[in-house]
Formats: C-alpha cells, sequence, structure tokens
C-alpha cells in the first residue's frame, strides 16, 4: 500500500513529507493506522544529526497512538479495530529482561530495533522508487500507517482521544513511570525537578500522586513556573537567581536534601547537581534526559559513599504493554492530566514548524494529527 | 590516669609510642580497655597526610575491642566488665538518620568527632606536657586505654576474642555489610570484587554467605587468588593479563555482566570499571574504598540510563550497636572466618612495622595486642 509519511532524509535535513510504500505486516507483526503523534526531543535529536546512531532515510516519530487495520500471522493478542499505542521498548514476556521485575527493557528485538529494521531483518518502508526506508525505535510514527512487531503495543480502550494519550507513548510515561517505577516515591517525600519541560512536568504530575510532600522544580526560564504549579510544583527556583551554590540553595530549601531527584535535562552538569542536593544517607537521583553524544557525569565517590545513590531510566521503567493501558485510564479517570500539555496541533505537512516551537520554547508537547 | 599510645604527632611521621594523660569519662561516656586493635588503611591514610581533614597530635585507631572499665554518669547500656567494640559510626537511635532505616550515618556527634573531638568539644588525652591530643574517628584504639560514647559502642559477648573480633570494628563489617546491608545481594547471584585486600577478602565471604552463584575477584596481584579461594571466590581476573577491554572480558565472564559489583580499592578509575561490568538492565555497583582527596568518578549518563545503578556504603551500612554484635555471633558460630586474615601479631610498640608490612601487599591484617 501507499501511505503519507514525513521523511527524514537525511542528518539536519528538514523532514520531507511524501507518499512513500508500506509493505503489509509479516508473522508477528501489525499494521496500524496512525491518528496521532506528539513531536519529541529525541526525534528532534536524530534529525538534527546529534544522535551518533542516526540512520537515514529514517520516518522517525515514537509517540503515537492508532488503530489495527491488519495482523500479520501468528499474532493473537491484537485484532482489527483494537486501539494501540506503539512501544519503542517492547515487552515480549519471554526474554530474560522481561522476566526480571528489575528492568523493562526487554531485548528480544534490541538489536534490529537499534538498526531501523524490523525483526526480520528488512524494512516494511521504501520510498517510490524502491530506496528502503529505515524504521525509527521500532515505531515510526510520523507516517500515517506503519507496522510494528505485536510485542510492541500496547493494546489500550477505545474511548481515550488519540490526540491526548499518544502523549503516553514516550513524555508522559517517561515522567511518571520515573518517579513510580524507578525511584519509587514514597508518601511524603521531599523532591526536586531538573527541567520543566515535556518530561519535568509529568515528573511533577507523577510525584503530586505519589503524595510529595515538597516538589521543588529547577529552570532558568521563569515562564515554566505557573505551568509547572498547576501539575504540583511547590517551589520554583531559577538557578540563574540564586546567590551562590545553587547545591546548597536547593539543601537548604528541601531541609537537608532531597529524598528524590529527576533530571529532565539532558545536561550533565545538571545531572551532577541533582546528585549532590539528594539527602545524605538516602537521597536517590535519577537520570532522565539524554546527554549529548560522549558527555560524561562526573561526581566526587564521597557523595556516593555517604549514601547517596545515581539511577537512570528509560521509559520511566515502564513494561509498556502491561503499564501503558494502566496510564490510560489514569488519564481517562482524570488521576493525571494531560490536555494542558498539547500546547500545539498540527497536520503532518505542518510537522517542521512543530521542531521550530520546541526550539524556541514555545511548546510543550505538539501533536500531528493525521 | 596515664595509658600508653602510639600518637600521630603530624603529617607523614611515624607513629610515637608514648605515656599520655587520659581523663576519666564525662556523662554519657565509657573508659575502655582496650584488648587489642587492627591496623587499616584509613589509619594510614590519615598518618601519612594524604587525608586533608587530618588533625594532629591524634591517637589514630578505629578498629578495636576492649573491656569497659568505667562508665561515666548517665550511661545505662553498659556496665563495667562488658566487652564491646569502639564505633567509627555510632548509633544514637534518636536521630533522624538512626531512625530511618534506609541510612546507618547517625549524625548525632558528627560535628565534634570529624574534629577529633568528644561530643562536649574536649579531648580526654592529653601528652604529658598538657598538650591535647585530639581524638580520632571517635575510636582511638591505638591506646591502651580510650574514653568513647556510649552511643558509639557495640556490645559484645565474653567469650569472643579479642585479637579476632577487633576486626568487626571495620574490615569485617564493611565488607560483609556491603553484601547484605547495601546491596542486599540475592541467592544464586552473579558478582564481581575488585581489590582482595582486607575489604575485599571480607565482601567475598559476604557475598559467600548471601549465596551468589559467581563471585569473581580481580586484582593485579597474583598472589591474592588463593587466600580469596578459600573465602569462596569462584573465578580470578589479573586485569594486567586480560587481552582488550577488562570490561567486556568480565561482562562476557559474568554471562551478561554481574549482579552487583564492589570496588574494594579506592581508584576511581577502577570504580568506573566496576559500574560498567554490572548488568544492563538491573546490575549494582557498590563504591567500598576511600579515593584520594579530590579524586572524581566520571562514567557517561547512558550506563545508569540503561539500568545500571551506582551506590557507596560506610561501614558496611551497619548500624553498629544493632549489627555488630551479630556479625560477632556468626563468627563464634563460624558462619564467617576471621583467622586467617589476621597474618600479623604486633606488639604497640611494633605499631610502625605495622604499617610497612600493609604498604609492603605482606598483611591482610596486622593487629596490635596490648
Amino acid at each position: 500500500m501507499r501511505t503519507r509519511a514525513a521523511v527524514a532524509m537525511g542528518p539536519g535535513l528538514p523532514l520531507e513529507v511524501m507518499d512513500v510504500n508500506l509493505e503489509g505486516p509479516k508473522a508477528g507483526e501489525v499494521l496500524i493506522e496512525i491518528k496521532a503523534t506528539g513531536l519529541c526531543h529525541t526525534d528532534e535529536f536524530t534529525r538534527s544529526g546529534d544522535d551518533p546512531e542516526g540512520i537515514f532515510p529514517a520516518i522517525l516519530g515514537h509517540e503515537g497512538a492508532g488503530v489495527v487495520i491488519e495482523v500479520g500471522e501468528g499474532v493473537t493478542s491484537l485484532e482489527v479495530g483494537d486501539h494501540v499505542i506503539p512501544l519503542y521498548t517492547p515487552e515480549c514476556r519471554e526474554c530474560e529482561y522481561c522476566l526480571n521485575p528489575k528492568t523493562n527493557l526487554c531485548q528480544s528485538i534490541r538489536s534490529t530495533q537499534g538498526q531501523g529494521l524490523l525483526p526480520d531483518g528488512s524494512t516494511r518502508f521504501s520510498m517510490l522508487d524502491g530506496t528502503p526506508i529505515h524504521h525509527y525505535m521500532g515505531c515510526s510514527t510520523f507516517a500515517n500507517h506503519t507496522v510494528v512487531p505485536e510485542i510492541a503495543l500496547a493494546k489500550i480502550r477505545k474511548d481515550a482521544p488519540f490526540d491526548k494519550v499518544c502523549y503516553i507513548g514516550c513524555g508522559v510515561t517517561t515522567g511518571i513511570g520515573a518517579v513510580i517505577n524507578t525511584a519509587k516515591v514514597e508518601i511524603g517525600s521531599r523532591c526536586v525537578v531538573f527541567g520543566l519541560g515535556g518530561i519535568g512536568l509529568n515528573v511533577i504530575q507523577g510525584l503530586r500522586m505519589a503524595g510529595a510532600d515538597q516538589i521543588v522544580g529547577v529552570d532558568l526560564n521563569d515562564s515554566k513556573e505557573d505551568m509547572a504549579r498547576q501539575f504540583g510544583l511547590t517551589d520554583f527556583v531559577n538557578p540563574s537567581k540564586v546567590d551562590g551554590d545553587v547545591v546548597a540553595h536547593l539543601v537548604d530549601l528541601t531541609k537537608g536534601g532531597a529524598d528524590y531527584t529527576f533530571d529532565a535535562t539532558g545536561n550533565v552538569n545538571v545531572m551532577r547537581t541533582a546528585l549532590e542536593c539528594a539527602h545524605k544517607g538516602w537521597g536517590e537521583s535519577i537520570i532522565i534526559g539524554v546527554a549529548p553524544a560522549g558527555a560524561e557525569i562526573s561526581t566526587r565517590p564521597f557523595q556516593l559513599v555517604t549514601g547517596r545513590v545515581w539511577r537512570g531510566t528509560a521509559f520511566g521503567g515502564a513494561k509498556g504493554r502491561s503499564d501503558v493501558p494502566k496510564i490510560v485510564d489514569w488519564y481517562m479517570d482524570g488521576k493525571i492530566e494531560i490536555d494542558p500539555m498539547i500546547t500545539h496541533k498540527l497536520s503532518l505537512d505542518q510537522i517542521n514548524e512543530g521542531f521550530e516551537l520546541m526550539h524556541e520554547g514555545k511548546s510543550i508537547r505538539a501533536v500531528v494529527e493525521f
């Protein structure tokens, strides 16, 4: 079949919206009609050429929601008409990782996914001249139709709006999951969140849901404060306006250091600050942000020997097929909010404008609706 | 009273054995006759002048065992004749830290202890000319008698031999505690221990007790292998004899990475290797060793984002008054071994020879008996 997609032709180039060929699903695969997709910084990281593992041409996008159009041979957990969210972290429920409750990093299709291929080692997308187009993070949601392995699809309720719950495919789950799956924040905790963008706001609403007593947000942009307060922020700190040492300021503000801190900036210097403002004896710091290629985190080992813990999280520690449908329920039940974070709606033809909005700091999430 | 002690007169100088004055215990304090004390690298770190927080003159030593000679006003948990192990990490059971199950870092007397003073801000030791001599880590076990706060004394059974259980005052508890309190190693785990000295061997016997399936030891000195095997080592790696990347070698040897790794070297480059050979998704690395002043650990944040956890431990995460008596029981019951690790016995007059043995790598633990 033919479908319409935004194709990344090479590093640093704007996406090109065009008709492409899409083969039907092979065994264990599912053809999805994408109804909406968010634009995430990770897509932009790859589009820009900064991602050393970027492969081109490719159809980016990994934060989508849609409907099952056709299922391949042997697919048993999904049928035509099901509503789904594609998962860049699949859940095969059979590999060593899926069977370990400590991790969500299913490895069953990792190597082909990292090469922009489906599990059989080939692509379903191609240019009209036949040139193969790579998949991206196993999702490729910047296309009106895509083919995804069955194990990389979360089945969700049919009354959930695509243009909101697509965000659960990455940002919402990453932020909330960092709180509840990775940090396992307890009621009454004092917490600090660095970076109040699309991930940081979801960390904040995760902390509110987890019953944190203090939720400090740190951002260089004062305009982030108001929105963050709507999601549960209790204290705002602009480090450029702090006299003296930011770590000491945050330790003081949290009465001795935070029980949990979260980096949602991807800046390795901020990651160090996040660790060091965690409470002596038990404070844990969670790295969520993706750092530039080659960047390294550092600290004195004394910070760890005196009880701080340094962790990271990917996709919020969520096992997608199991956890994503629950988060959709939380949204539908009003336990979490998404609508205020979807600040811009675009058509596929406007997708490059979405990346401009991102760079200008004007959007929290821009969503493309098909 | 007068007692005999080895005094560190200044950075880098050999200890001087001499008679010193010792005042009796004030309120909340206890006078102890030290029967035996181990010599630990931390004592040498301070003696050598490398410890930026070293204070002189001081009576070093923090790994002792002895008998209560006199109790100060208000002391209720100990009486004359009790056998005790001094604790450089006290356990007041009242501070925010003691009441938090996540940490053992009692802070109740931290500030005076760090200044080489007892909690009332003064010293009990002085030179015969009246010059005050500082306490060290709240213990000062390089003296035949010392005064220690009640909250910094673990009461132990009277049939335990002083010349063995003194080692539980630091090395044994630090190594075993890192396994059972900090890492909480599960039965069947694969583990790697870096540095097969006095701490590393205790990590190994802690792992054996915890039921680890694989216990890999890493040391540049081949002569460490035999002793380590006696304590439970299953695989020995000399990194200087590995072709290619040590991390890759250890990941391969542990079939994908270790569930838990332990640094007992104090070398920040080794700490990085220890983190990076931990298993993707769930491997945890525990820093035990004390690094040189100003040294920093580094890694790519990707190591944490893909599920590795970086921790540290002090005194093995043990709450001393509660946990040390249990470890003495384990020794007396044959669950752990200490005797083969006490490789040298010295008199107080020979104490500087003990540090020479340490530097030459000839001793695991040298113990001074009074």
